[in-house]
C-alpha cells in the first residue's frame, strides 16, 4: 500500500508553537547558505571523469554501509543485493536487489537513512510515494532513467548542490591521479583532498609493509630509519597539501598519543619494520605517530582529525567473505582524557596546532571531550559523527557539549558519506537540529533570537571554513 | 492529609497538544490488545493453586525490592517490614507493616512504582485517596477484604488482566510440578515456563556441586565429563522446551563468551568440578556455557536471552542476614563488543538463532547495542530493563536505540516482575511511552502517523510474539 | 552592537505553556526561600575583614576557573588576563583585561556562565545592556564603582543575598582564623567551616610531609605511628566541628575505599612516611583513609562528602608556570561500586553515618549511584557538580537520579564556588530547573501539583538542612 511521500517544511522543528517558529525564523537564514564538506569519502573519479552512475542499486544501496547494516540485521543476504562477486547466488540483476531493499524499506522508519532516502527521492528524483514493495520497479526505473541525463552527472549534482567545497579523502599512498584531473579540466568545482595515513602508520593494517613499500617508491627515500619514515611521511603531505588538502585524518582504534624519545623511538621502529612486534608494540607505535603526525601539523599547519574508538570488522566470516566496510563495524569505550594527555602536553597550547576530535562514545561528551575542548588553545570537538550522526545524535550532541565548550569550541557539521546524493539531506538535518537547538534556547530565554541567528550562521558556514583553513 | 488519587487519561503524555493528541490516538489502538509477557517471574503456585492471596502486605510489600530498597535506603529497617524470620524484632502484625510502608510512600513520587502501585490501588482494589498515614488501616482492610474474594484470585486476575500468555522463570533443576498441574487442570490460561540454568553453569552459585547432583540424578546422566554435563542441560533444556518454554535466560555478571577448543573445555571441567578453580576460571567457564547454550538454542530452538552487568548482594550484611532480592543488586559498567564476539562469530549470522540482550549500563545502548542489533540476524536488543523500566528510563531507550537498530532489532516489553498485580501497569506504562515516543516523531514529521499506527502495534504484540515464537 | 540585556521573568522554563505556567507557580513559591550553601568556596577574610572589593577584574574574572577555562581555549593568554605574577607581559592594567574578556564574552553564549554573570550584572549591578567590546569600558567602570560602596562590602552581599549559612572549605591545618574573627566579631551571619583534610591525606599531594608537620605541631601529637595519625585527624575535626563544620570533604582521584586491617595499616602508614611507596600503594592509602573518616564521621557525626573523579592539572606547563585552579581540571570515567563496597559494608547501614557522593561522571548517575543511594540508609547523592552545574546538566541529574533513588536520596543544591556574587544566580538556576522539572511530572500527571509543591521546598530548603545537620 503505497503512501504519499511529503517532505514537511518544518520536519524535525519541535511540535511547540513558540519553539517551532522561532526554528522555522533561523532555518530561513541559513538554509540556502552553500555547502561545506571539510570530511568525507566520496570518489574523486566521480568528478575527475563526470561519467553517469549506472543504475539505483549501484549508487543508492551498494555502497551504503548503513543500508547493508540494517538489511543484513534482518537476514536479508549481502548476496541478494548483488555484494560479493564470485561467490555463488550472487544477485545479478540490481532491479531485483532493489526490490528487496524496498520491501524492507520499512526497517529505516525512526532511522536517519529514511530521512535522507526520502529527501534524495523527492529533491532530487521528485518522486512522490514512500517507497515499498508495490512502486519499487517504478521508483527504480526512474531514477536509474535520471541518471543517464547529463544533469544528474556528478558535476552537475554537485553544482545544483550548492556545495562550495568538498573534501574527499585519500591514503597517503594514493597518487591523487582524479584530483590533479580535476584541476587540469578547468572546472570551477572545488575537490580537495585530506591526507589519511593510516594503512602507513597501522603496522597491523593489510598490506602495511607493502605500503611502506610504494611509499618509498613515490618518495625516493630510505625507510630504513625512524627519521627517513618520518622525512617520507613528511614528503607526502607537502604533496597532499599542494594538491588542496587542508587536513589529514587518523582513523585509531584507541585515542592512544605517546611522546617518546628519539632513542626509543627508533628502537621501536626497528621492531615494526622486522615485524617483530606485540599488539602493544603496534598500540604504541600508532600512539606515537599521532604524536608524529601533530609535530608536523604544527610546520606544515594541516589540521589534525582523529576518529577513534571502532571495532573494525567485528564480524568475521562477513569480513573474510565480503570485506570491509559492509556495516559490522561496532563502536566501543573510548578514553581522551589519559590518551591525548601526551600529545596535548606537547602541542595543545601551541597556537600553530589544530586538532579536531571526533568520537562514537557519546559518553565522553560532556565529561572528557568538552572539557578538553574548553580548555585547549588547540583542540576543537568534531560534530556527532557516523551512529550519531541522526537528529537524537545531534541533539545529545549539542546539550552535552554546549554548556561546558560553548558553540566556539565545535567546527560545525562533517557528512563523512560516499553516499554523494544524500550530501545535501545530510547538512540539512544538521541545520535543521541546530536551529532545534538554538530555538530552544531562545524560547527558554537562554539566548536572544538575535544572538541565535549569529550562532546559526557560524554553525552552519563560519565555524567549519575556519576550523578547517578553507 | 489525603489526596483524591486519580489516574488521568492522558497520563505520561507530553503537555504539548499536538503530541498529546497524536499519542492518544495511537494510545486507543493499542491499549486493549492482549497482555504478552514473555519474561518474568510470577510465581506458578499460584495458577496452579488459585488460592486467594493473603493481605495487602504479603501480597504488595515483602516480595517486592522495588519497595523494599527505597524503604530500606531511608532507614525503615526490614524486620519492620515483617522480612527476617527467626530474627529477633520482626514484625509479625502485617497491618502495623503496611503501616509503615504507607507512611513513606511519598518517597515514591516520581519513581515508577507509584505509577505502577496507584494503578493497581485505582484499577484493581477501586481505591480513590492517594495512600498515606491516614488512610493506611482502611486501605489495608479494603485490599485485604478483596483479596479473600473469588475474582481476585490468580486465575480470575490472569484473566481480567488479558494476558494472553505469560512465562515464568525456573531454574534447571525445577521438577515444573506446577507447570504440569496447570496443563492437567484443564485452565485455559497459558502459563510457560523458562529454561534458566544460572545455578548449575555458574560455578560461584551457591550450592553449585549439589546442584549439579540433583541435575544427574535427574537426568540419570553421568556429568563426570564435560560431554555428559553438556548432555544433561540438552536433556533438561528438552523437558522445559515440552512443558511451553521457548526461551532459556542468563543471569550472568558479564556478558563475556567464550569458544574454547574441546580439550580446553575438558580441562576447565574437570577443575570446576574439582573445585580447584581462580575467578578467572570460573568466569572462563560461565562464558563458554553462554556459548554452549548458543549452540544448543541453534539445535533445539530456544530463544536466548542475556542478562548481565549487576553486582547481586552488595550489601553484605543484609545479605547474611535476609538473603537475596532484597533490593542490594547493583548494576555495573558493562561491555558487549569485546565479550560477545566469540559467540556472535560462532553463531550470530545464523538464521536459527536468536539471541535477546539486555542491559542495565545504558552508555552500551547507542554505543554498542544498537550498532550489533543493527548488524547481527541473530541479535535484538531486549526492552529497557530493571532499573530502567521506567517512563525516563524508557524514553532514553527508543532515543538511543532507535536510530540505530530500528523498532525491528528490538523485541516489544517485557515486565519482568515477581508483583502480579503490576503486571497491568507495567505494561500500561510502556505502551504509553512507545505512543509518547511516536508521537513526537509524527509532530515533527519523521514518520506519518499511519506509520506509527503499524509501529505502535508491533511494538506491543508483534514484535514480542515473532521474537520468543510465541 | 550593544543588545539590552534582560532577566526574563520565566528564563528556564519550558516553552509549552502549560507546563510554563506549572513552573511559574511551583517557583513562586520557593524562589524567596534562604539560600543555604553546605558547599562551596568562598574566602572566610572576606567575612571577617569585610573590605571592598577591588575591582570588576579581580572580583569576577581572574579567580573564575570557568572563565579562564573557555578565554583560554580561544588562544587568550592567562597573561593578558592580569594572571602569573612575576612573568613577562602580564597585563598590569584590570581595565584592559576586562576588555579582552568582553570582546570573548560571546564565547559563553549557551553556557551556565552566562545566565550567571548576566544575573549578576542586571541583579547586582542594575547593568541594562549585555556585556561586549563597545561598552567594556562602562561596564567596569560601573562595577568598580559600585563595589567601593559599604553596600557591596562581602558583609552587605550576604544579607542583601539572603543566605541563611555558608560552608567555606579548609585544610585540616588551617587555623581557622578568620572564621574566629567572624564569631568574634558579633556580626549575626553564619559562616561555618568545612574539614578539607587532602593535604594530610594524600601521599602525592604537594607537600605532604610538611602538612604532616605542621599537624603534628597543631595537635600536639607525635605521628610517627598510624595510630597517632588518626588521634591527630581526629583532634583537628574536633576543632572543625566546635567552629561550626558540619562536613568534611574528600577530593580523592577515585572513590576507592579499603578495609585494611590494623597490621596492614600500620605497615602501609610506615611506607608512605618512609616516602618509599608506589603510586599503588598511595592509592591504598588514600582508600584507608575514606573508611577511617567514615569511621570518625560515625562517632563525631560530621557528614562524610566524597568529590572524585577529577584529573587535576591536566596542562602539565600551564601548571608549571601558574598553579593549580586555573581551568585545567578533566573528569574522568570513575566507578562506585566496587570501590565504595568496602566503606558501605562497614557504615553504610549504620543510622549514624550520612555520606554524600558526587560525581563528574553523568554515566553513573542512572547506573551506580541512584541504586546505591536508593538502598544504602547512610548514602545520598550530591547534586549536579561543576560542569553539570549547568541547566541541561541538571535536568539530565533529575531524569537519570529520581526514578531510582526518588527525590528523598539527593540533597538540594550546592554551589560549590569562590564566585560569591553568583551565588544567588545559581540558586536561582537550581531552583528554577527543579520547577522546569517538576513541572514535567505534573504536566503529565505523574505527580500532582500538590505533591510539587512539597517537594520543591524540600529540594530548596528541607532536604540540604537536613542532609548537612545545619
Amino acid at each position: 500500500m503505497s503512501e504519499e511521500l511529503l517532505l514537511h517544511p518544518d520536519r524535525l522543528f519541535s511540535a511547540d508553537p513558540t519553539q517551532r517558529s522561532i526554528a522555522r525564523r533561523l532555518y530561513q537564514t541559513i538554509k540556502d547558505l552553500p555547502i561545506v564538506s571539510p570530511h568525507g569519502h566520496t570518489d574523486p573519479k566521480w568528478f575527475a571523469q563526470n561519467e553517469c552512475f549506472s543504475n539505483a542499486t549501484e549508487l543508492l544501496v551498494k555502497p551504503d554501509h548503513y543500508l547493508l547494516r540494517m538489511l543484513f540485521s534482518q537476514g536479508i543476504t549481502l548476496e541478494s543485493l548483488g555484494i560479493g562477486k564470485n561467490r555463488e547466488g550472487v544477485e545479478s540483476d540490481p532491479k531485483k536487489s532493489w526490490k528487496i531493499f524496498a520491501e524492507h524499506y520499512y526497517l529505516f522508519q525512526g532511522t536517519p537513512t529514511s530521512l535522507w532516502l526520502d529527501y534524495v527521492f523527492v529533491n532530487v528524483f521528485n518522486l512522490t510515494e514512500r517507497l515499498c514493495a508495490e512502486n519499487a520497479d517504478s521508483h527504480y526505473d526512474t531514477i536509474t532513467a535520471c541518471l543517464q541525463q547529463d544533469d544528474f552527472k556528478p558535476r552537475a549534482l554537485f553544482e545544483r548542490f550548492n556545495i562550495e567545497v568538498i573534501a574527499t579523502t585519500e591514503s597517503a599512498i594514493d597518487d591523487l591521479t582524479y584530483h590533479q584531473q580535476i584541476l587540469d579540466s578547468g572546472w570551477s568545482g572545488k575537490i580537495i583532498t585530506a591526507f589519511r595515513p593510516d594503512n602507513v602508520i597501522d603496522p597491523e593494517f593489510e598490506g602495511f609493509e607493502e605500503n611502506l613499500s610504494i611509499l618509498a617508491d613515490m618518495t625516493g627515500i630510505n625507510l630504513e630509519t625512524y627519521s627517513g619514515y618520518l622525512e617520507s611521511l613528511k614528503v607526502r603531505r607537502q604533496y597532499f597539501k599542494k594538491m588542496g588538502a587542508t587536513s589529514t585524518d587518523h582513523g585509531h582504534p584507541t585515542a592512544r598519543t605517546l611522546d617518546l624519545t628519539e632513542q626509543e623511538c627508533d628502537a621501536l621502529y626497528s621492531k615494526i619494520r622486522s615485524q617483530q612486534y606485540s599488539g602493544e608494540e603496534a598500540d604504541q607505535f600508532r600512539a606515537q605517530l599521532l604524536t608524529e603526525m601533530a609535530k608536523m601539523s604544527v610546520e606544515d599547519g594541516l589540521v589534525m582529525q582523529i576518529h577513534p574508538g571502532v571495532y573494525r570488522n567485528h564480524n568475521q566470516d562477513l569480513f573474510d567473505n565480503f570485506g570491509r566496510d559492509k556495516g559490522a563495524d561496532i563502536p566501543v569505550a573510548t578514553e581522551y582524557v589519559e590518551n591525548l594527555r601526551p600529545l596535548l602536553n606537547k602541542f595543545g597550547n601551541n597556537p600553530k596546532f589544530s586538532v579536531i576530535v571526533f568520537t562514537l562514545d557519546e559518553t565522553t561528551y560532556a565529561r572528557e571531550l568538552a572539557p578538553l575542548a574548553g580548555h585547549y588553545p588547540a583542540l576543537k570537538v568534531g560534530p556527532a559523527w557516523w551512529f550519531n550522526d541522526s537528529p537524537e545524535g545531534m541533539r545529545r550532541y549539542r546539550q552535552q557539549i554546549t554548556e561546558t565548550a560553548g558553540f566556539y569550541n565545535t567546527v560545525g557539521f562533517n557528512d563523512d558519506t560516499r553516499a554523494f546524493l544524500s550530501i545535501p539531506a545530510r547538512h540539512d538535518v544538521a541545520r535543521r537540529m541546530d536551529c532545534v537547538f538554538l530555538a530552544e534556547l531562545v524560547s527558554d530565554h537562554r539566548i536572544s533570537e538575535q544572538q541565535a541567528e549569529k550562532i546559526a550562521y557560524d554553525l552552519t558556514y563560519g565555524l567549519v571554513k575556519k576550523a578547517y583553513k578553507l
